[in-house]
């Protein structure tokens, strides 16, 4: 097995951090910041676009068959996040402004608990989430104030991989080494 | 309280920073380069659009929070700068070619001073202001002729999270350490 | 001759790089991430939009004055890919989810086999033609899984001037050294 | 007078430069690469768009203060050129495919010589122009095929402050010392 490319945030060993990722259920994404490099484009009707990255479709394919189930919860109503979701075929818990109740409600509804579940965010409004999850993940350019509450933080940025490398993360440490098929 | 990341441009040292900030009353912020990285994309049609950060909402809460007003003083009189303030819940004033000016009379009407106001600023348009103000801020990428007027400089460049590191100082230096929550 | 801006990704010297470079007949390119920095900008009704380079026109030119064929092979059946193929002039083979058998199925109705191709792709869907290919290119941000299967790997990222430099790479390596005039 | 921060290309001293600004009566502007980061943003329906940077507002300006005719030389008929030069107030020539013809037939019609003439390019498609006018600068970012052809070469890249940049160096070197006021 090939050591994962991002070093854990804090004092995760490879050992903790592959323990860590194999009880995990489910992954859920925040989605600005996470999917997106954290910036919006405003037109003059206040219309928005977001840029994502088109990596990360092959990464969630690679959870779904790992049979990792994910959710994308986002605190904005918006069309983009909806957008975005429908196209990568994920499910998306929107208009969250409390975002750690609205996934523990997700999670009753499924039957989970947090200790079920992997959540990557970065910013001060995913901190309700970061704190109660199993294996929190921020992204590298995540805000300073979250940085210490992540088991893991990813290398690349958001919006430019940042989920494609949670994905390949969870890929590694899950595929006994015999196993593992790179497509 | 935690030492502010970024560095005063000019000689201004950390306590005489505090006391600056500790007087602020109101942030009149510039909107391109600021609120944006200074970019305009520009449509077949003639129609514009501009790219802001999602880290700036959260910094702007904060600034209610404590009590510091907050507006827009735009040289141009642009659909996108209204519908970015207008989502923001920020009063805007544009059509400002002469900024100065425009800070004066909207200053006159708060029954307000320029010694109660930070600006923050990138280019030579903003040079009225900059001088007349408490606290002048510029941000990282500022054009090079207006670096020497700031008392303080972000670490972010504009529309990559100057908005919210300035919202930020403001909190730590503003707060009581033993009252400091960062949610 | 001048030595090429960028190495092999292998082992290949440039003696071997030249000989490789004047067998090759067509040149197959990977859309997203090769033409693109590899984002997709998402719009709220679902449209989306990518950015590519300016520069990659002059390149194009040049490969058709040396004689040598381009297609794109893309996964996706999107009108984006459409739209800027059809500005260069190039034909689009789309919906290709099967990339290698799509490229299989061109070359046989060309009359060329796998050895006469240079393929640019940057992720694990470029794979199967990456590994059939006489001269397999990639990017240089191509996803790391992808890098050890490429001859040729370029300096300049996909978006920026990747095709311009396979482009100027072949110009290069295929005109006798008295006729090379740039322009 | 401040030196200015970019250095020439060849071997042109400052002593030179300053005498070959201060002979250029206009300088034309290329505008994919000079006014635009050189990439173009596509859309489903075969649209585009391009990015420039609001600071080059202030530096054509100063040059008209100067007394500085500019105008843009494009080789695309494209109407995001046409909308970004109304937006700056600029005379554009378009479709030039033969940009070096279309300049010399301008300056004909101004009564003007290659001689009086500074050209801003960045690719091949410009060296007509930059191999005979008295001053030809070129982007940072240009394609290293035409760096050797200029006697200045910004430090900006293009569509991020190189306009203004060649914009600042005019009014450096053209304005007596005890006259530069920076607004």
């Amino acid at each position: 097995m090939r050591k994962p490319r991002s070093h854990p945030a804090g004092n995760e060993s490879l050992d903790s951090l592959v323990r860590l990722v194999q009880r995990v259920r489910l992954i859920a994404f925040d989605f600005d910041g996470v999917f997106t490099d954290n910036t919006v484009y405003v037109f003059e009707d206040g219309r928005e676009a977001v840029r994502c990255h088109r990596s990360d479709g092959i990464g969630l394919s690679k959870l779904k068959r790992l049979g990792v189930d994910v959710v994308i919860v986002s605190t904005e109503a918006n069309p983009v996040v909806m957008a975005r979701s429908r196209k990568l075929g994920i499910e998306c818990f929107q208009n969250a402004n409390d975002k750690r109740g609205a996934l523990a409600a997700l999670l009753e509804k499924r039957g989970l608990s947090f200790q079920d579940v992997a959540f990557v965010g970065n910013d001060l409004n995913d901190l309700g989430c970061l704190q109660e999850v199993l294996l929190p993940i921020v992204v590298n350019n995540a805000h300073p104030d979250v940085l210490r509450y992540a088991k893991f933080r990813t290398e690349a940025p958001g919006g430019a991989g940042a989920v494609r490398e949670v994905c390949d993360l969870f890929e590694r440490l899950r595929t006994p080494a015999s196993r593992q098929v790179s497509s």
